[in-house]
């Protein structure tokens, strides 16, 4: 049952040669959830071995070029190999009218459907849901329409003691039951209480990916206790001006709002180009939330199951 | 004096975690011209340390999205780093209306013009030229209009002895005319045969880029001797019948070519991702042009200068 994102690529609007355009992918239980897709998204997804089938569903944040243009590849590649299972695309509603127009000009014979699903960056609500998760947007203060995504893992089962399924005869149609927390009655007709045979079910995990966007409190009661935050933080706290007008955040700001909403780890990411060293970003946001992480490409953040 | 040919990308449509999409940057006397644009190319500039600004001319074989979808990634960053510089894009005039939708939408305030040069692929026709070098298109066939490019370096001077410098005075006017082929006259009115006193010209190069196209034996005469040849070699040659129905070649029919027209070296490329291997594609090329080389993402081909 693991739930762990990828990092495909760390830059903001201009990539370097050593990250790529934003896009992550998010392992819940199996599912892979595309966030985002910045050119090259595609090679990425390859050099992390993730397999093309695997990802059933894409979340798009705003229709920004450096978030967007690598979708038209990812299509392409994709109807290449022969795709056959639809492909969920969940953004503005702007990007159906992009991607039909492409595709009615470069992907003639698309081997696959695409179901899009539009959003509206403005509200907080659940979008996806399924029977391990589900995915609610988070407004963010961006130049154009933009939200996050709060990707959280529905409440698990108790756990069924090793030692009471080696010494007792359970009915598989009892198992789910004594999941679910009911007590067991032996053959017999003695009833076991329910606490003496599970442990407590293994706590919710969750991830929320925001960017882009300039400092905004309004997302703190969405987020409060997520397990994972990756806020942008594009530029140092010296640049505090230009990010507040060009609508991005410092490395402090990004802290700031991990600490006020208590979340368990902060990535930052989405950075400016002109840092060659980011240790300024980092010292300045671990100054005012300690667990924070620069966000690397290629590297992977794993949840792991606490009760 | 250089000549140098960088691969960017060398893999067909499908990119694998090691070969990107189709891209060549050729530099010749420090101009840098940008041949196809496959998705990741910025990212593959940056990575071969060649610098944006020295790009200031791309020429498009052939508008599949595996050729052209990097432009968009390209021009946003060129626009980001604000750029100021025309950039001229050699294509078949469709990609202008493409671009131009594409620049309306996303791109609303480009720092710099594109200006268009719209080629017809049908006809072998100088495209380019400046004091340095000349561009002619190269028919090729495939399933959309499509051409090659021949890069071909213009007649060089002849070279000035360096005892000869040392020993005398020449005026500065004196130079270029000793160097296009005229006799010296010394102060004291003597004759000096310009074979005395300088070496023959370097010869000119040539590089020829051919690609995407099915084995087509008219492009021979007009690569006829060129130093270096890319060709496309997208399978091996028990799948030759797929190429030719998706009008690609096969390794073997790239060095058939790369033999008929007596080229100095071989360069194949455009690999179809079934292949991890590539040694069978480079045996049989070199069983019919042993001067074959397989394209390697990242890896530069000099011409040297010789007489």
């Amino acid at each position: 049952m693991i739930f762990e994102l990828t990092i495909l690529g760390s830059s903001s609007a201009v990539p370097t040669s050593k990250r790529n355009l934003t896009a992550h992918v998010l392992n819940v239980h199996e599912r892979f959830f595309l966030i985002d897709c910045g050119e090259g998204t595609q090679m990425q997804i390859r050099r992390n071995k993730i397999r093309f089938g695997k990802i059933n569903h894409i979340f798009i944040s705003h229709l920004h070029g450096d978030h967007i243009f690598g979708l038209f590849g990812l299509i392409s590649t994709f109807s290449l190999l022969n795709r056959d299972k639809n492909l969920h695309i969940y953004a503005h509603a702007e990007l159906e009218n992009i991607l039909t127009k492409h595709i009615e000009y470069f992907e003639r014979n698309l081997s696959f459907k695409i179901v899009y699903h539009h959003i509206n960056p403005k509200r907080n609500e659940v979008i996806f849901e399924d029977s391990k998760l589900t995915v609610e947007t988070i407004p963010l203060k961006h130049r154009v329409p933009c939200c996050g995504f709060l990707f959280k893992e529905k409440p698990l089962l108790r756990n069924i003691k090793k030692v009471f399924v080696e010494n007792h005869i359970v009915p598989i149609s009892q198992i789910q039951k004594i999941k679910e927390g009911e007590d067991f009655i032996t053959e017999s007709g003695d009833r076991i209480p329910n606490n003496e045979i599970t442990l407590p079910p293994f706590k919710q995990r969750s991830y929320a990916y925001c960017t882009d966007t300039a400092y905004y409190e309004k997302i703190i009661a969405i987020i409060q206790n997520v397990d994972l935050l990756f806020h942008e933080a594009t530029y140092a706290s010296n640049l505090k001006k230009m990010a507040k007008d060009t609508f991005h955040s410092t490395s402090e700001q990004a802290a700031t709002i991990a600490k006020k909403a208590s979340v368990g780890k902060l990535i930052i990411g989405h950075f400016s180009a002109r840092y060659k060293d980011l240790t300024a970003l980092e010292n300045e946001a671990k100054a005012i939330f300690e667990n924070t992480v620069v966000a690397e490409d290629g590297e992977r953040h794993t949840i792991p199951l606490t009760r």
